[in-house]
């Protein structure tokens, strides 16, 4: 079978490999899709070469089949349809012992730490397994590892039908977040600078602001009659984006921190004493999340079609990567892996 | 009656004037002790002086008996010994409109806004009494504000027993805070700097660090088997605070912003991420606070003798408010208005 294998440099090679048969506890899939994140592209990108090395499969969006079952594995079944949570906690330290395993101080995620999704066929521990119902399109399968990102930050949030949500930044991630949020029920608003990601959003029915064009904060204080958002989203990553949350919250808002930021901000934390306002960290996802993901997904609540950009065969792995670097006019690009 | 009125300039005058009659739903009170907290410092050294103008009674620490009661105010009598809780809010600004009161978008601050307790005879809305137990002796109840304060910022924490606490800043409000969190059964450790406040923590059996002589998160680290602090209060308002209550949080940590922060620091929001941190700002109280406060202070849970550090009548408030003024080896001070 095939593997394209992150080399370094902005490069993979696509390697014939002999599939790792399934030992105990293991389950062998063969990938149907497997989307590109942003995570990904960091990789690509030599962000993160300490951590992944210059020989490792990346990839962990993605849909498959069942195709070998290891030992000691209840409750899957040849030729089942999966998507894997790719998560592997240690168990033993102080978060995994409070049942944190989330966010396990030793946390290894497949596909950065170890070998990931973009190969034909991939091995991994069976506790990483969802089954997902059989008439669900894999190509929209494959979005069901984000959707569950966007499902956690809403959880965190405790985001409510008819609340104003804000969220700052139109990425794969804001949009899905803005989807879930919007089937809550909640009011909400995108801001976004990307001219295709606005286009994107508003075609969708979603209201946005373009925060190179607007204040943002004084639009969604004057849409509210002064009151602020009740909840807001920070995914954009930005010092802009940071500002905006707190000009923006109302009291008692809940501000659910979604983006990676590389540097430390400057925070107007006198804002956070004034309104009562909460700042939630949110990581991946938990197993309930990833149900809740799947749910959504085969329900249709999820428009995949508009979220899928386009769709490469494995052998195109780096013109694909090469496509998303800069700014794309692109939401999230699938490889067919099988 | 004597009023003292800050007049600007670091500078109180003691003015003979006729005490206001008690209106419909208004309760006047002999004022017994007033404290001198950090926001009435503030005031002295002419920072908020936008607000209070040069003419202003402050004070807001205050225990008294009432001494004249006006129309259609009920369960109050002549002699109760009472407290008050001194905010006003508008009632119709999106906040109060959803119950958040003490964080009302026009919060009106008696002692700041309007004019406060350093007075013998004060009128206030009888909406803001609460009364005390007629054994509590009226210095110590001069403390239950401040208490209402820490008993508002260990609620906003969700503190319960058991729970590894890091206090950074040991001046009364964190004082306080160790106090109630430990009445609770929480383990708290206090981070401070000043020598006189390490060796009063100490004396009431408080384990201390001095962020001068250690690193902190490094102790709270090694102290919790790499776990870090449950709970974690900022009461600094410095950016070497901000940077520890990151560094030396649990994962799943609620951090309490109580702090002031003028500026803004930078802060880690990639921790916050990592770890699932919250951050949770706290303003005042609510009145559930106060009488959370009256309980302890009334049951001896407080040790208020330790937190007294003099008392002066009201002829030498200037004198009292130069004393605690640069880094004075003092905690409370209070004035003794009637």
């Amino acid at each position: 079978m095939k593997a394209a294998y992150y080399t370094g440099n902005k490069s993979f090679t696509i390697e014939s490999v002999q599939p790792a048969e399934p030992v105990q506890g293991e389950v062998q899939i063969s990938v149907s899709y497997c989307g590109i994140c942003g995570s990904d592209l960091h990789v690509f990108h030599g962000a993160m070469d300490d951590r992944v090395g210059s020989h490792r499969v990346i990839g962990h969006e993605m849909s498959g089949k069942i195709t070998a079952i290891g030992e000691n594995v209840q409750g899957l079944e040849l030729g089942d349809p999966v998507v894997v949570r790719p998560l592997s906690a240690c168990g033993d330290c102080p978060a995994c012992q409070r049942g944190h395993t989330h966010i396990c101080q030793n946390l290894k995620v497949l596909g950065v730490d170890i070998d990931g999704a973009f190969q034909q066929i991939w091995t991994v521990p069976a506790h990483t397994i969802h089954k997902i119902p059989t008439d669900l399109r894999l190509d929209h399968a494959a979005l069901i590892e984000p959707v569950a990102v966007a499902c956690h930050d809403v959880r965190r949030a405790r985001l409510i039908a008819g609340e104003d949500t804000l969220i700052i930044g139109g990425g794969p991630i804001g949009l899905l977040i803005a989807m879930v949020a919007k089937h809550i029920g909640a009011n909400v608003i995108l801001s976004e600078v990307n001219a295709y990601r606005l286009e994107l959003a508003q075609s969708l029915g979603f209201a946005t602001l373009n925060p190179r064009k607007v204040n943002v904060a004084d639009e969604i204080n004057e849409q509210t009659a002064n009151k602020g958002a009740d909840v807001i989203f920070e995914v954009s990553g930005t010092q802009t984006g940071v500002d905006t949350m707190t000009e923006a919250a109302a009291t008692c808002c809940r501000i659910v921190m979604v983006a990676i930021h590389g540097t430390k901000p400057t925070v107007d934390l006198f804002k956070f004493v004034l309104r009562e306002i909460e700042l939630l960290g949110a990581r991946v996802y938990k197993p309930d999340d990833f149900n809740h993901a799947i749910a959504l997904v085969a329900s249709g609540a999820i428009d995949c079609n508009s979220i899928i950009t386009d769709v490469r065969p494995l052998d195109e792995i780096t013109l694909a990567f090469e496509a998303l670097s800069g700014n794309a006019p692109s939401m999230k690009s699938l490889i067919k892996c099988a």
